[in-house]
């Protein structure tokens, strides 16, 4: 970067995400530390020192000047994923009865901040308190006589945030009202700094992956995919693969329960993958479905009975159409092989209900799981499709072989 | 909506969906129709045009003035998912010899277009050809003499997007530059309008709700869950459903084929979904992480080698620790209750062998069938846990009983 001509650098390095910038400034010397971590925004400078070591940070704290300290300061309080951590504290600030005129000499400063590159879009009304009264258009103060009191051009009606919202919230309302930008405001309506568009675009992409490697059942990780250190990512991923493992040797148990079926008609056998992946199948496109349209904000906590009522309806159908395809697949195989001995029908409407009632259970249990886990207060994006098929299988095994003992009493078993 | 104040009920209207709006132009009279389209921008009416029955479309765009109705028309061009159809084709274009106050004038009159809820924040600069020369912010406009050329504050480092982009890669350049607002060009330079970061907040969390639910299994629905049709639903998840059952079939059949192991030795069956739940879980984890990373441009198609060597190590690994922790649960369980027979320490080894390889073998499909898919031209994202669980189970009985039969030769088998 230091063979950089100067206005690259300075894009090169705007354009690194703060875990990089970070590693930059720790690898300069502390005069070029001071010069660089002036060129960021506060918010950004904030985004560096939550980068940067533990025991490191007061040292680059102090390299700011006293204003700026005391910004990043305040926002380094705020959780990194709510709305005071995303916020940038420096905004255009006017008074009701100032003019338009006035109001433009604060966008005209800001241009000359070179630390800034954004582009402000709107001043923003407070009363003496701090209190939020409303905003106004930089096209609209152009536009007017700049004799104007601002408070005429003022839009009242103002989408604001709160300064503890989540991070997936403010995105929503972001998505929601199609905002550029949206002021974020304490309990009391005081005004603390304005969340941007653009910034919003990569928390929205964050959020996914995290919800999206969740869903896949592994731990999110921390760093792009081939960058993320080897050991790292087989740790996050052993977790849940070891966990859903323990869970899964209950089936080894179920399976011994009705070991004396299974030695008695080894046909059983035959079907239990298919039985129980479809149950696991099933499951998981409920339970992702409505993870997602959680985090999307358009299901609630209380829609849990809705969804359970619509998922109960959705198992029993896509449950007799695999149950006929079942059914259909043994009577054929065995009218051409054989194989299926003389109760194949037996056998074939065995499936044929094992399929309705296990899918119906994977579509309950995959719904209603995200439920819980957001009861309790996890992420209910850990309800992913292994973690749903797993808990599905050992309960697909029962109603299995429970089905059998009762439709093949007296002829296979 | 008749019923709201002005003001409240434009505001309604503006933040509806392009069908909500769809709908609620289609319930109004011919007089209605023409004054609420018309309020909107050219780009939201292309979306809502898109939105009506193809009978009703042409009707709908007579009821604009005749310039709109082309720049309306131009974007229809383009497909939905493409750079060209979420770009706003109005922007402020001026030429490098005009005068910053000159380029004032058209923000001004902008601010009076009552249709465009966007604030501008640049100026785009334009040669004779309608070839994009740079940008000038507004705020450096605003800063300056009114009597500075343009091209004097202008900004020539631009990043353009093509206008025949994919909204994914568009989001990508948004997220990656923390852009607030992109011009689009076409192949020769020409510039055909501008893409902001608040359109591209909607296109990420709806590409991200796309991927998740294919990942789940099911095909990607087109309104939130709780609005779509019962019916509607239930056929987006029973084609990938009956499609798994099909496949999963497989299972049956290789079962059918070491039929008569599994009746001289009915404690291999104990352990069948054990062994293939953990190929499965292991398969749906690497999908999942490459399917991410290709969606952000992390993993391009010429990464598979690379990831493959990855995910054979991280296959090796967490099968052994499986593994492990299979071989010791056998043990120990037996030394306990003593129900896996003398052989057990032979069953311990049988597992405890078959989970490498199953696992192994799940990673392998995991990472590759994402690249396989797109070299193939579908969407990565069809590589749902389901979809490799699917793949692996086949694959995971016939490893476990190919290495069940070495290793229980002469003794159980």
């Amino acid at each position: 970067m230091r063979q950089m001509p100067h206005d690259i650098g300075h894009e090169f390095f705007f354009d690194l995400s703060a875990t990089d910038q970070a590693d930059v400034l720790l690898a300069q010397t502390p005069p070029e530390r001071r010069h660089w971590i002036r060129l960021l925004a506060p918010d950004d400078v904030a985004d560096v020192i939550q980068a940067l070591p533990e025991d490191q940070r007061l040292g680059f704290l102090s390299l700011l000047d006293e204003p700026t300290r005391a910004e990043v300061a305040a926002l380094l309080a705020y959780a990194e994923d709510e709305a005071g951590g995303l916020m940038n504290p420096r905004y255009i600030r006017v008074r009701p009865d100032m003019t338009a005129g006035e109001a433009l000499g604060y966008f005209r400063r800001q241009a000359q901040d070179r630390a800034s590159r954004d582009v402000p879009t709107h001043a923003y009304i407070l009363d003496d308190n701090g209190k939020l009264l409303g905003e106004v258009r930089l096209t609209d103060l152009i536009a007017g006589d700049p004799a104007t009191p601002v408070g005429y051009l003022m839009q009242a009606e103002v989408v604001t945030i709160p300064e503890e919202a989540d991070q997936e919230a403010v995105a929503r309302l972001f998505a929601q009202h199609g905002l550029a930008a949206a002021p974020v405001v304490d309990a009391e309506g005081r005004m603390k700094g304005v969340v941007t568009a653009d910034d919003i675009v990569a928390v929205v992409e964050e959020e996914a992956t995290e919800d999206i490697q969740k869903l896949g059942g592994s731990e999110a990780l921390d760093a792009p995919y081939l960058k993320v250190a080897f050991g790292h990512m087989v740790r996050k991923r052993a977790g849940w693969l070891s966990a859903l493992f323990l869970g899964e040797m209950l089936t080894a148990t179920a399976m011994a329960f009705f070991e004396e079926e299974i030695a008695k008609a080894v046909i059983l056998a035959m079907f239990v993958p298919l039985i129980i992946s479809s149950g696991g199948n099933s499951g998981s496109q409920a339970s992702t479905l409505v993870i997602r349209a959680m985090a999307l904000g358009e299901v609630k906590l209380r829609d849990w009975w809705r969804v359970i009522r619509r998922e109960v309806a959705a198992g029993l159908v896509l449950g007799s159409v695999l149950g006929t395809i079942g059914f259909l697949r043994i009577t054929l195989w065995h009218a051409i092989t054989g194989i299926y001995g003389e109760h194949y029908l037996l056998v074939a409407l065995t499936v044929f209900a094992s399929l309705i009632g296990v899918v119906t259970f994977g579509t309950i249990t995959g719904s209603l799981l995200p439920f819980i886990l957001r009861k309790l207060g996890f992420d209910p994006a850990s309800a992913s499709a292994p973690f749903v098929a797993t808990l599905v299988d050992v309960t697909g095994l029962v109603i299995y072989f429970t089905v059998a003992s009762v439709v093949l009493r007296g002829t296979l078993l």
